[in-house]
């Protein structure tokens, strides 16, 4: 972290800042330019987030030189983690998993006959909602335990583990007792006591990247969990908030390879959400193979005029098996599998 | 609300979206334009939401016509409504309340010299945090009850009411216990979960708007409070997040006039984590009472240089003091009292 | 266009609104909700961007139904197009064009080492800056004429076409004599007098997106092109403004996809200016094919260190011939060549 | 500015850009960190922008630490400055001056009659645009030289000085010609060629901010005009493109302390283009003067609902009158005049 003093700061202010940082147990490096006085600041970074430099006299900023993660961070391991779901669904290997099914759990019919569809295209896991609190208090809102004993059912059936999401630390233990990888929300990204408790459970995390964070900031909040112990987390893009209307996010196909370059973490991409479009679904799953991501998740319903939410971004199982093709023939070219 | 029909759709595919609107209730009107055919819908709204019209085949696009919330809304309520805190503080009348204190409560001596002086210029709430996960799991995490029991002696010295964030549905009834009006802070806008059990509880509630929430959504926030019978809802503009980096985040002053042309609930606004940077405070606290602010949230520290968190955006009790001064004179040329 | 009057709006001025549109020579549709008056309105619907029909009493809102461009919308014309810059090299068939070369012309030599570096590795066009005012008037500006004239050399030698932006009105006769391919940036999206002339000339156009323009107004501008009579305009998704600092722009791919809905226009991208970090060139412009780009446009410097411009996102030829390796094998599963 | 290397970077990469360094003429300043070794730079700034340092092996970022502008800067001149547009109309001092009129200029009756009534409630400077180039080409694109004749004509019979838009180059003279302030649009602001021709004249310019340029970048523009010798900039504030759909804008009051900490150069606020709503602009004009704007810029209209650009955001000439007495009144409640 580097400390700009202002123009014409008083020697005793800048002499105040070092002494402040001396007695936190820091090295100072002082560099006297032509027209500002910078101080260096050597030591564990981790330590300086408490201290409000800027607000001490004559402080003009404070510049960070680190990344602010560790666990999480390429520098503190540089090879590619994989995160395992089951011993045959590992994430950021060779192979390329790709994540199915409806928004929500409506019934046992309609979940049980998507499964079927997704698993005989190729999917590997098999996603569905059973807590679906929405923007509007009066939209259809999930069917709770009794959606995840489907999603139970549907395992059974088909063998694909599950995903499902958790919204409450309440319903944590009841959450992990059903599914194999649990999800955690862009609008919970950083909902941090949420965050710590997953932090202390062993099974895996597929974590959002919330709406409005930076790259660094979603790291950060994988940091959060990894802190506390559970080192298994998948990071997931599903599109930022922009000024474009015509998608319902944007997606950010370049947080792939950005994440990848600071963080050790596999890295999935979610086009349903990312554009709210079912017709650009196919080409953003596409691009995301491209742009190196180790997975997909895709919204699909088998009758999405039907469905109870998001029905405008899900791919019917036709145009689902479609998309898995054109998939698995980009996944071949980068040297992977899917 | 309205659906568009695709140009050149099918005569079939449009009988097959009226028919479903039927069968749901609803009552439709048929416009055949030159290029496209539009089918309003007239009936209950908020039924609407969960019929994904557009993934009908050959509907372009739905277009909303009427706002999405009710019990928020002016159509519903078209007087001003005012939230009672206390009996001698009540938000949304002639008088203009200021929210101030630390950003953390570190400790029973720090709280009480802040709260003497925050009172003593003019201050008519106090605040301090005492649960503070932040961005970084290494950063200062809060006194948590401690800070509670710090919160509570300062106001039975002060006679200020307190105001604190709580974040995390288990810790409801103890922040309850101890705060007269408990803040929902803008990483929580959409914890639905939390939403709707602060809805269950009658202590008034401070409900901060997303970082990347629209005006729109931040309403219908405040809808699920009210949905579940809780209608004491505060609502406080704190920044926006734009691509402007010099702030730490872009305060949204047109945000005031535009809740209150939407809803009929208080408007307050918190120029501190709105600007990100102590300067700015003044002149942000002053707009916002020229704006039509019905209160502030001002973060104050008697030594921000050795706060443990936000430092740099907390006045010291001379700068505070000094704020209040300029703001009294504003709100007196505004037909207001403070 | 659909006019939503307010709840309890009168209705003489509902019937003043009426009796407008009429004058104006619309048919309207009137629509009697349960809380709300819709007047739906039939005609041309470019001949009411001029009404300010919001500003009349008692309207609340104005909703567009059709997109507001004609010329450059799928509407007007269904199938693709293809623009001719040469014989050889025509935008938007089965071949995908590469646009390579340095941010700016430095000088001779310069050039052409790395004109024939691209050739070699499969480029189509060679681009680079003649006319460079950048976001610091301190900054490299370019070498101007003397730099065109470079250009048609280095054309002279290796037969590639070439590609170079014009920014001001009063040089497009000197930039169209030199160049094949006349760019419009970034910043001139919206400059409708340069836009305006542009259509008035017969060679080919690349438009990029402005930084905060939507797709909309994207294809609206290329409209102010074509309305003069110039239909040979190139689409160029470059990245839009959005909070995330970690890349210089958020390239968003979902563009290329959503414009080709929107427009038949062929649609290129450019990842260097979309990502401004050389190491996310590669994944991005792979990204790019498999989301159905018709070009791509890289920066690319024999000496990246030492360029006057943009250095840092520039690729080495090395590089670029690895990119170009990666990007022949996708077009060809994308059933494209390249 | 400051070098951060890579972690293990290889010395002789760190060698070397030293030694680039000091082949250009800067002193370097080695601190070696626990886990980076930082490269701080003393020397001209201005003449760093051309070195590609991000581009050198090993280096992981650069960090500017001075702002990037001189003439414009507070640094430079640390006093206000005031800008004189007429004897009697100086922006930077106590009096606060108001410039008012429509949208475009529409006719001979329409604009004398709304400038007689600007001037009779307080106005001093009369706006009306000539050149109306907009979004789509197929509204009304203005009266251009007929307007600014009128324009001349109602300054002649009022008194006040004239405000219009210049947006071509080849345009210069003609404006500058009748206007006292000439416009620089916000889709101009980086129009750089457009700013160089305005550095060459010695009429006053009002800069707008663009949609989506940092402040930063906007005081960088103002810094394009000064270095071509014209000092005379006016900055003005209106309103930045996020994510907000229910304003056109989102009015950054905040510019203006913020402008005014880095720069010694006037502040205008344009509340109508800022939010596009006209029962916003009030409360949005009366926060400019409350947050220390040196002006403003407010769009009216006698007859908004028939007007040719803008109506909606146009007040009336009475709705405009009761925003100037209260604007008034704060003004001087804020020890200024209006």
């Amino acid at each position: 972290m580097i400390v700009v003093m202002a123009p014409n700061a008083k020697s005793e202010h800048t002499d105040s800042v070092i002494n402040r940082l001396k007695k936190e147990g820091f090295e100072v490096h002082l560099s006297q330019g032509v027209s500002r006085t910078i101080i260096g600041i050597i030591g564990d970074k981790t330590r300086l987030t408490g201290l409000a430099l800027e607000a001490m006299s004559s402080v003009e900023k404070v510049v960070p030189i680190l990344r602010p993660f560790k666990l999480a961070g390429r520098d503190f391991k540089p090879e590619d983690s994989t995160v395992e779901v089951t011993p045959d669904v590992k994430f950021g290997g060779k192979k390329i998993h790709v994540i199915a099914g409806p928004c929500a759990v409506e019934g046992e019919n309609q979940l049980m006959e998507i499964a079927k569809e997704v698993k005989a295209s190729g999917a590997t896991l098999l996603r569905g909602g059973a807590f679906k609190p929405r923007t509007s208090p009066y939209s259809f809102q999930g069917m709770e335990e009794e959606g995840l004993k489907i999603l139970a059912a549907a395992r059974q059936e088909t063998g694909l583990p599950i995903v499902t999401e958790v919204m409450d630390v309440r319903n944590i233990p009841l959450v992990a007792r059903y599914a194999d990888l649990l999800q955690v929300g862009a609008r919970n990204m950083q909902n941090f006591f949420l965050l710590k408790e997953l932090g202390r459970i062993q099974k895996p995390i597929l974590l959002k990247r919330g709406a409005s964070a930076t790259i660094e900031e979603w790291i950060l909040a994988a940091e959060y969990i990894m802190s506390e112990g559970n080192h298994n987390v998948i990071l997931c893009e599903r599109g930022i908030r922009t000024f474009e209307t015509y998608t319902r996010n944007t997606l950010d196909l370049s947080a792939v390879p950005a994440a990848k370059n600071l963080s050790h973490l596999p890295v999935v991409v979610d086009p349903s959400h990312g554009t709210g479009k079912w017709s650009l679904v196919a080409p953003m799953a596409r691009a995301a193979i491209a742009a190196g991501a180790d997975g997909l998740m895709i919204e699909t319903h088998c009758r999405p005029e039907e469905a109870l939410s998001d029905g405008q971004q899900s791919l019917t199982p036709e145009n689902f098996s479609e998309t898995m093709k054109q998939m698995q023939d980009l996944a071949s070219v980068m040297g992977r599998e899917l």
